[in-house]
């Protein structure tokens, strides 16, 4: 397997991570909201993502799920997945990372979010790593530092895992591993 | 980021819009119908339309969401995005269309509309402003303005009104906030 | 808009069909099999494909729906699309079209089929005008008279409804109508 | 139509092949885990790949099921496919494997097996055949014998199945026939 070439500075921003947070729609899902007679609230994970953030707390790094919408199904992925902090329904998500990260004791530039879209746009600005999925929003575009391969809900999440944990040293033990951590 | 670049003659027709249609089936929706044993109404919306449409009702536009089908899943949908006229179960759009601008005391050259098939045609050939997802029915193609580069239920609605947004000096505002709206 | 330019041997298979039957998993269907804590038999439609069959009965040409699987969620659509013959948990299709063509009192060179795999086979080779969508199963290639050129479940049955529709002249009354029928 | 052109080293391989195992989750799924407000426990399989376990069935070649999530829902699939050993919740998928290799009395050159990550790589390792479908994670790429040219959940599984057929010699009888076996 060939690791990807990640730029110089990508690499250097994800060394320093202590804590990433992730949009849930379009960025833990691929966006589509499925509405039926009886449950408006569907939404679409992706396994490899769920691993991704499961390796990540293996590793010692704070995640967060943090979304608008007032969505218990977004808070049922979040704790099945034991991630650290999971906040619905928040209006201001730049707000919300400061204050983990003013509870976590550490500053802006250890801080990473991924979002897709609008509500995303003054989070992303506001922390050290800001990433976007290969679908989100083409506003979103100039305030990210990387754009993943993968779309949301389909190993965007898991991109920016793995950016992190190869940045950070931890491949080799999990991969020697070779099993559910 | 670089604005797409709108030919000059769309541009004009977007900046008198008051009022725009949408289809359900195909248009806010990627056209998939989800049966199961106990529901037979399924259908999937898509994040970034919703913010589209919300974005549209923050800027004064006003929004319609007209379908063929009874679905009280599509009606659903229209509320929870309070969007300003709801209309399922109807036959002819068009008659509908015409009497939503009647009431506001608009041109049809101040509507658009957006449909991906056949039960939309009559409707798109009489608008100032007709758009189609990119996955629209071949039909249709002769009657509408434009072709929106993405597909229905993932980003056509969006990319119709960002349009709009464009073509109506709106856009600045809403970068210059990047929060939810 | 320019009509597909159907091969001449294509049209005038086409032009003698007054039944067509259509398997469901794969054909009406993108093959996908949801499977939930309390229901599995989800199926996803797709309503472009539904409107080509609410054409083709307005337009006098007979329709059936055949499936291997014990499906009541293939029932449920058919029976909405007022489809004319609808048969669940079929071993043998071939005989099953041969049984409806005789009712009907037309010659098997007066019916088509559509289907993706190997149960759809036998059927495929006993028929007029044998179809398969553009992702059926390799094995089913040498069997079909044409390959549509999209999907299951995603305007593959539209594509076969629309050939059949222009080859017996339906095409013409139906765009200027322009509205649901 | 044509074969597909398999390498003869992975022909040899295959035709040694009495047992096939396969991960759940992006393998005879797309990975995507469907969340609602009652369930959170959806999956799609595709009809297509269980057609291939099917006729591995009919053709004594025995098949696994083999995940590390506890998911009932994975069950339900297995048994309705009659899949032979069907194990759900399972940590070391390798130690499963080689349990029932060890009942059945045969060894690791003639188990296969097919996974899209991590929790893969050590039976993949492990085992005679080691298959990943077309979108597993990169992670897998060097402990695998065959990449399928098809996806997770939409025919990779096929694509292995067909391999198993082909390699032993199957293919003639069940085209021939046709129909449903």
């Amino acid at each position: 397997m060939t690791m990807p070439a990640y730029p110089a500075d990508l690499l250097e921003r994800a060394a320093k991570i202590k804590l990433i947070g992730f949009d849930v729609d379009g960025t833990l899902t691929d966006g589509r909201l499925h509405y039926g007679s009886n449950d408006q609230d569907g939404k679409t994970f992706y396994v490899q993502d769920g691993m991704g953030i499961t390796l990540l707390r293996h590793a010692g790094i704070n995640t967060a799920l943090v979304t608008a919408r007032n969505s218990p199904v977004a808070a049922a992925r979040g704790k099945e997945l034991k991630i650290d902090h999971v906040h619905i329904g928040e209006r201001s998500k730049l707000a919300c990372m400061q204050r983990i990260a003013a509870q976590m004791g550490i500053g802006m530039d250890e801080v990473a979010f991924m979002g897709d879209d609008l509500p995303d746009l003054a989070t992303l600005r506001g922390v050290g790593l800001a990433i976007a999925p290969a679908d989100a929003h083409s506003w979103v575009s100039p305030a990210v530092h990387w754009i993943t391969p993968r779309k949301g809900g389909k190993s965007a999440a898991r991109d920016a895992c793995d950016l992190l944990l190869q940045a950070q040293g931890k491949l080799d033990a999990i991969l020697a591993h070779g099993e559910h951590p």
